[in-house]
């Protein structure tokens, strides 16, 4: 039994630091607990977003995007929320306008969203 | 005295209608304030909200959507505080799942976002 577990457990920090090295690289821009969303299906995000809580030991994760990513941004939250993280909770939603200025020279304004997920077992002052 | 009782008699019935005309329109509230955000410009729903706003006297607008019209509903949130109606706090911000059953009988989930608009004045702590 030991040795099967052990076995086990080195082929998962293996798979684990590949994922790592792959996504923090990606996502590693301000704060390494930050995902930022853009073009790809949402299951790109919620990988990375699962990465995080599990390899990183993070209890929060924000989740933000631009203009047209907002909802892939919250079928991220809503995914890893349903599907693989849920005890997950949706910690704040923060909504934005960001001025953005192009290679014109023209500014344009667009949308953000934060979506702050934790796993914390909040105060228990609160539970009652 | 006929005459004030009269007076007082008359005043009373006015009052009577006037409370049930608002009883009326606070029962109607939970479908009068919500704006369903589809497929249009974000200004066709900004409009919409400031309407809301302005002409029945509604005092919080609920923006509603699905899918990939989140993001037109965060515009349509961010436009009206920004350059309509400047004392709109964001109330609340809710983000879900629905699942949807399509011609074929195949269900599919969809995100949705529920933003709460207020313009009412709340405690003044919180106000910075």
């Amino acid at each position: 039994m030991k040795s099967v577990n052990l076995m086990e457990k080195k082929t998962m920090t293996e798979k684990t630091t590949e994922k790592i090295t792959t996504e923090v690289k990606e996502e590693k821009r301000t704060d390494e607990n930050v995902i930022y969303v853009g073009h790809k299906p949402p299951m790109s995000y919620v990988l990375a977003v699962v990465t995080q809580f599990n390899t990183s030991g993070s209890d929060e994760v924000v989740i933000k995007a631009r203009g047209r990513s907002i909802s892939t941004a919250v079928d991220t939250a809503e995914i890893t929320r349903n599907r693989f993280i849920t005890d997950a909770k949706i910690k704040d939603i923060k909504i934005g306008t960001e001025s953005i200025t192009n290679e014109e020279g023209r500014t344009s304004n667009v949308s953000s969203i934060e979506i702050i997920l934790t796993t914390k077992k909040k105060n228990k002052q609160v539970e009652q």
